[in-house]
């Protein structure tokens, strides 16, 4: 076993100058998270730490609220970051204030239980998120400590940490459960990266390998059905899982956890577990735009191939943002570029669409065709909102939105790795270096290092290119990438460019026939993006429209988005009925010939209501 | 107002010759009522009107398990009126005195109520099947003394209609409540023709007229949610209701009794709704089967246009069979051929697909389309069932399979009509019609009139033929239809023979654009039979199957079905891939020509587990 010590860039060390992540992170500052800190006030979740909530009072606090609250926390240290802003900081250390104010003398730190049910601790793990919500409050911790050398919540947390080691372990009197949510493992190794403390690395260990032991913590304590153990990733033990079953975010969550706790005790049937688990999603049950999770119903994972595009589908944003932090574990255990690839994926169509450009409406469902058969179930809506209940996916969005700067590039000692070649600087421990391109947008890149040192360089190609050059300054180098990256090993000098050009045509995408679906339908991509057509730019129909892949794609600029943002434009042929009043009539059909425009699909849903299709039928 | 007056044919009239009806009333009488039998011994239905059951025992009673007894011995009532048999009269009057033997001193009649919670009676109309039940006694009733002669359960269930009365009603001091589950209405007419006793006519009124008045007895008495109430068509008064919503075997059920209603009242508002809702179900909500109610999610009817074709669809057998009750009366009070032309779609597709060849096993789901990505909900499933925890599709099919010899024929004391040219004879007022024919496999039809009388006969053209002849004794007639029937008035020979000859090509069927999963799908019909592929005949794929409709089609003997069984055979083009592995791939497919090979959709899945698909991609 041989596993890679990668590790993400720093967000603050990252300054992005694309047209997609720099406006996203501006707006998440400008926006959604002032909206979300805003939500929280006004829904009670920040208000239930001071613990003073009654039975007849509005807004009873309810068991995941903490984490939204958290999770905004760690969106606000991220940002701060980047863009200092004394204001933000203010009302951010009031909050950490009110936070830590209400944790209890023996450590215990959860705003519901401990207003509701005090008596109640540990008794629902299956169900309730108390774990879950610990996990996330160490995740602000440790964003407050590593982004802006904030220290009161990580003590109070670490308080908390030690709290809950003393409930939870091998160790006679304790109880051997584990969380109903997953988080905490990957929170807890946060926890020990930013103190060096080996007790969180071994409660995270005892978390994971521990889940579905028999006996069954689940089953035999708290009596809880085998269709929601299944569903809480608690069937078997961890290693004996090869297929993503059950609740799409939590086995992501659980996968990372894994992930972390094999690289860092080198357990090698435990990486096995994780890659046969990847493999399982990206080649079998995840969406062309990086989504998992295929049902609504449970907002579970289903059976290979299942991946239904409108009504049934989930896909929901925080699971596309944990697939991306599991693949990007994955990417810096290995190196791997196919990791990566489902990193950019992700990120700039599943994930993306989850959010509008103003940064304050989102999607719990990231649906592939709307039309007025659509049928909303469970948090799914034909346009993006401001808010939901269970409201995950806003709060999400506040942290994951400056954290995709830490994907653009990989580091080690000796070593710097291009992963998305997006426009940025990166001010990284060899020295400045600058990429500028028009990615994803356009496939020439240019990268100039101001890094007078001895280092590595590795250059992602991705997979979906077939033909790419790459020259070090100007001349033309030929060699071939080994898993997805070419290397430059050499002592660099101020002023080194390497340029990249990436040929990026639009590219005719179909799905397996096992995906029966998409029997007859193909969706294009261009580059890394997916590409959708909406009714506002298509009035002759979506669903009558077959796109003729023999004809010749155009680029024009996408209308009415967002700067620099490319559409395909290209024939089509629409259908006409000669009755449109029977619901079934026999007759043929008019065909005329028209044009069609498709625009990437995290733009979609931001010109007002419309009708979207990612998989077309096609002539 | 000038409603019609006629009449179904009575059961026992009716002889079938026919492929497909005269067979599965045979089954019923060998297979499906003893199954059914068995089944409600097994599982304690029929032990629970002994009122002995005590906690701790097994087969707790439930509260709908009296109406699947009471729906068997309608069906035993309909069989024995056709086939005599002793020994199953006899353990049919058996049944009859144990659930006499259970009736209570007040007229009370309900195994779960007296055994399980006595002191709850009409508490929970809104949730349990307390009316519902009653209404399957009362019909289960009225078919012993129709079919019969036999009045013991009808004089037990007149107490207990009699009882209910004293319960319900506008009278000060009466429950002004109604069912949660509809059938008591038609149930009450039918028991008030029986017997002559208008109170019980009144009653169904007051049940149809009170239901969802200001104030709503569900939300003001029960405190019954919202969206309970739209889910039993409680939100809002019937004659406001134009759309059909809700779970559709109750709303089909409610809309028989507003008909029954309607027509003996001669209520033109309520007739008008009537008109209404059958036209938004056949126009906008009806799959092409005849199977309503197209989301399995609360067994509900949707939105216009909404029809699926897979797993998020349910078209319950029961709510097909409530469709065709309800287009029956609405047949028989206006004469209007449409309302036949549902009855033949559903009876001889989304019905009789609900049950195998063998007759003892079932579905409730009659998915339109099944493969490896088909999602099983609710009571779905791949292949037929023996039984259901809630079994009322099974149980439902013992009484409607000879019921639909009533269907073929109506009458009025001046007219015979023939809605469904299948071969039969009617043994009618006038004296015996017989009907040759190989109908619905064959258009030429043969009557044979032995009536020496002067009355109306009525031939109907069915709307899916373009193309016909009528001869009267050799000689053609030009006359058009009128509301989809010819008129014959004349006095006739005995010998007379009416001569029909239905053009009855393989028609090529296209979905209202509105359907959108079904853009670039067809659905082969030949008259009223709607076809479909499946993989048992056809090797090469349906998924990547594109029919040829501008080839000639074929017509072959379905190979390992039924006598007479007419199947479809035409060209076809495979699509193959280049790459089987990818999830998502780009370059070309290669498409190979071939044959297809569609058998009757109700036939499908009775040679085993298969896939199958009704809409198919058309080249």
């Amino acid at each position: 076993m041989n596993l890679k010590n990668y590790r993400c860039a720093k967000i603050s060390k990252v300054t992005p100058a694309d047209h997609i992540l720099k406006r996203a992170i501006e707006t998440d500052k400008t926006s959604t998270i002032p909206s979300s800190l805003q939500k929280c006030y006004e829904t009670g979740r920040i208000d239930a730490f001071k613990l003073n909530w009654k039975e007849g009072m509005p807004n009873r606090p309810h068991i995941y609220w903490d984490s939204d609250v958290a999770k905004v926390l760690e969106g606000v240290a991220n940002i701060l970051s980047i863009y200092p802003d004394a204001e933000l900081e203010a009302e951010y250390d009031k909050i950490i204030d009110l936070i830590v104010s209400s944790q209890q003398p023996d450590g215990y730190l959860n705003s519901y239980y401990t207003t509701i049910e005090p008596e109640n601790r540990w008794s629902k793990l299956w169900l309730n998120h108390e774990l879950y919500c610990a996990g996330h409050l160490m995740e602000a911790a440790v964003a407050a400590y590593e982004q802006l050398g904030k220290t009161k919540l990580l003590d109070a947390v670490c308080r908390y940490a030690d709290y809950i080691d003393s409930v939870f372990g091998y160790e006679e009197g304790k109880k051997r459960g584990y969380p109903g949510h997953q988080e905490i493992e990957l929170a807890l190794v946060r926890l020990y990266h930013a103190t060096g403390n080996e007790k969180y690395f071994k409660l995270a260990k005892f978390f994971i390998d521990e889940r579905a032991q028999e006996p069954n913590y689940f089953k035999e304590v708290e009596k809880v059905w085998d269709s929601e153990c299944l569903n809480r990733q608690a069937h078997k033990p961890v290693r004996e899982q090869f297929e993503a079953v059950g609740h799409a975010v939590r086995a992501v969550y659980m996968y990372c956890g894994m992930a972390d706790v094999a690289r860092i005790s080198n357990d090698e049937e435990l990486f096995n577990t994780c890659e046969k688990l990847f493999d399982n999603i990206r080649n079998r049950r995840m969406y062309i735009t990086g989504g998992i999770g295929s049902s609504f119903f449970g907002e579970v994972f289903t059976i290979d191939y299942d991946l239904q595009n409108s009504s049934l589908m989930y896909a929901e944003s925080c699971a596309a943002m944990g697939f991306v932090r599991f693949a990007s574990r994955m990417l810096n255990a290995t190196g791997d570029g196919k990791y990566a690839e489902v990193i950019e994926k992700a990120v700039f169509n599943g994930v993306l669409s989850g959010i509008s450009l103003s940064g304050d409406k989102f999607f719990y469902t990231n649906y592939l065709e709307v039309d007025d058969n659509t049928k909303i179930y469970n948090h799914g809506a034909k346009e993006r909102q401001p808010w939901f209940t269970c409201s995950c996916c806003p709060t999400s969005f506040c942290r994951f939105l400056p954290e995709t700067l830490q994907y653009i590039w990989s580091e080690a000692d000796d070593e710097l790795r291009l992963n998305i070649p997006i426009a940025n600087t990166f001010n990284s421990a060899f020295g400045d270096v600058a990429v500028e391109s028009l990615y994803p947008y356009d496939g020439k890149v240019k990268i100039t290092f101001n890094t007078p040192e001895t280092f590595k360089f590795a250059l992602r190609i991705p997979e979906w290119c077939r033909n790419y050059t790459v020259k070090l300054n100007g001349e033309k180098i030929s060699a071939a990438p080994a898993a997805g990256y070419i290397i430059f090993e050499r002592t660099w000098q101020n002023g080194d460019i390497i340029e990249l050009d990436l040929d990026m045509p639009v590219t005719v995408m179909r799905s397996n026939f096992k995906v029966t679906n998409n029997m007859g339908r193909i969706a294009l991509m261009r580059g890394p993006l997916v590409y959708a057509c909406e009714s506002v730019d298509n009035p002759d129909g979506i669903a009558n429209m077959l796109i003729d892949v023999t004809e010749k794609f155009e680029l024009v600029p996408a209308s009415g988005l967002t700067e620099g943002a490319v559409a395909i434009s290209g024939t089509a042929y629409f259908e006409t009925a000669p009755d449109t009043e029977s619901l079934y009539f026999s007759g043929n059909l008019e065909v005329k010939k028209g044009r069609f425009t498709a625009i990437p699909y995290h733009l979609w849903q931001n010109r007002g209501p419309t009708k979207m299709a990612v998989w077309i039928r096609s002539k």
